[in-house]
């Protein structure tokens, strides 16, 4: 179950020709209402394709009818052409739906700098309207239609009691295993059929990813198209109160975001890095965020190598003022054992097992507050540098 | 030619067996005056080591008569029995040598986290101290028996004339590629036989080492332990202006990182990343670094991939207060052919050689100012993945 899992949502993915390998390459999420609720949130990134600057204004007015969604290339540093052919295509869904094209969000995936192939893009719309079905096949096939470099077809559903009655929130996500990958773009539609008006639309969708897909970081890279779009159609006739809303659809972020990591590109472990005792949320995070984007840490867990002495200097290079903490307090321990105590070393390394699993744990206490967090990261493989010295040759 | 080129400096290399292959692991190198000016700049990271912490204190008085610098274990992490080590050792090369504990600075490498063999470090100082001799052969011990994951002893010497008289700066260093890896340390000796106020020696070393090592980032990774020292003798009897003094030091450390680029840990190719254009030298080292700690970027550049895509997508990460510039306008050129123009496609990347050589050129044109700087950095391949994953087990 996915998109098409609340009231009000259609769904299609089709092959419109943009890939070489003539997989699905085009997939479109459609709200038939009887509300259009919308929110977006994209990459920070300062270079942004297309289909960014075009959703960017499209969602402004807090409301939205359709998705259009391509693989097969990401419309970024195309220029003027390129924003024109993102137009276009929102035009053409509009004209096909018979409603605004102000109303259609796009996001595009693939190579940077390289224009789309705009005729079979404009040619496949009609083709992609015509498959449009509320039934879970028809999710399925969006959600495969928007995978580049990821194994599987990412798709997550939660159905919420309330009160005064039942609500869906349904989602696809596709990305190889990073947050903010530079090509292998995340790109995410969240669908519920809940009463929500744009304002709290907005409001728990920024709050859902700020502590889910902002919480993965595979290999720092930010992309340049990520894309995350909320929708809400009204149809269960449901109108939660906005606490409700936001952890159902942090639910449904949280899901999906760990269905990226697990499909990382070339990875073969996944590793949670969580910060305790911080001062500050953002302190934790900070910390975190050093060790997950360390070459050396990733590398010895690709070798299921305890290394604590690695993950200390890395906590070591976040300054004072971000993160308060004494370097002679920090404890650290990789899947339970505690191989660093107070700055040095303490349980034998040899007691860690990361061979056994897939998952690895990193805990990084820091003595200075109260504050916890958790990120999502991945090692540093052979198949990693392979994958992305080979993508574009 | 090294650290002994200078007149007033003697060197030793010994083998104290820290190092489980046999190889030579202890180095001294010995200021005989009559003079002993002295500077050392150090890891800004939080966890230090116990050498730092040692040679922080000892340098503070601008003089220093000796640096004693071992390989086999970096004495980081190690609590207070790790700063007695540290201690013990300057304090046993002080009495070999009969001058203070406070004039020996003291540096080390390897391992994080486990105490050295002290009695073994201990043993082999007064080894050293005998093997003390201003000849070339000395000089290059000493240069080997701090190499690590090095290759090749790293040394370098300028001689310059002044008006006063020739004046003769040396150096040595080791690190596998990187200004601040996490264990392959980057540890630096400079001598010269200039007669050299202490201020003057701290003030040159800290504009050569800020347009030098700190320019060189091969994976981002901030060591514990990264000491530079200079030591001058006056053995010469000339005293150069600060700015002769400045540009020589300055040659000898950016001969070295250029050394250190070239033998990083797996490299296939080493990367100059010129930014020009900028509105300040801080923006374009901003623009240049993330750049540098792109994953993509160096995947790509091991696969010969000109994918200016994953370059953009970089700089566009760069916050607008620390560096501005329009994406728009953004040139970039690999190996001199511009492949992107004003923020697009423009020279066809099929005409970019990466294959040929080593050396690869990234030069990014922000159109914003006239600031411009170069840093070095290597591409990601299997080999750093295979050296750094099997480093500890």
């Amino acid at each position: 179950m996915t998109v098409t899992a609340p009231q009000g949502f259609r769904a299609a993915g089709i092959t419109a020709g943009l890939k070489a390998s003539g997989n699905p390459d085009l997939a479109l999420v459609v709200n038939d209402g009887p509300e259009f609720s919308a929110a977006a949130v994209f990459t920070s990134n300062r270079v942004v394709g297309a289909p960014v600057m075009w959703s960017r204004q499209a969602v402004k007015d807090g409301a939205a009818r359709a998705v259009v969604l391509n693989s097969g290339g990401a419309n970024v540093c195309t220029g003027p052409g390129g924003f024109q052919d993102a137009h276009a295509t929102a035009e053409k869904v509009a004209d096909e739906l018979g409603i605004g094209a102000i109303d259609v969000l796009v996001a595009s995936t693939g190579l940077i700098g390289v224009r789309l192939a705009a005729d079979k893009l404009l040619a496949g719309v009609p083709v992609a309207v015509g498959a449009l079905a509320a039934d879970d096949a028809a999710g399925t096939a969006a959600a495969t239609a928007i995978m580049t470099t990821d194994t599987v077809a990412k798709t997550a559903v939660r159905t919420v009691e309330t009160p005064s009655g039942t609500f869906t929130v349904g989602g696809m996500a596709k990305g190889a295993g990073m947050l903010a990958p530079a090509l292998a773009t995340m790109l995410c539609v969240v669908t519920t059929d809940a009463v929500v008006p744009a304002a709290d639309a907005d409001a728990a969708l920024r709050a859902a990813t700020r502590v889910t897909f902002d919480r993965v970081d595979s290999d720092g890279a930010m992309s340049t198209s990520d894309t995350v779009v909320l929708m809400a159609s009204g149809a269960s006739g449901v109108t939660p109160d906005l606490a409700a809303l936001t952890e159902a659809v942090t639910e449904i972020c949280a899901d999906l975001a760990r269905q990226l990591i697990a499909d990382a590109e070339g990875a073969s472990h996944d590793i949670a890095i969580t910060v305790t005792n911080a001062t500050t949320e953002d302190a934790a995070l900070a910390v975190a965020r050093a060790v997950s984007r360390s070459n050396l840490v990733k590398a010895a867990v690709f070798g299921n190598d305890p290394n604590w002495g690695r993950i200390l200097s890395q906590v070591g290079t976040v300054p004072e003022d971000v993160a308060p903490f004494d370097p002679a307090e920090l404890d650290v321990s990789v899947n339970g054992v505690m191989v660093c105590q107070a700055g040095g070393a303490h349980e034998d390394p040899e007691k860690v097992d990361m061979a056994a699993s897939r998952d690895v744990t990193f805990t990084i206490d820091l003595h200075a507050g109260d504050a916890e967090i958790t990120l999502w990261t991945n090692d540093l493989t052979h198949d990693y540098v392979h994958e992305n010295s080979a993508y574009s040759s």
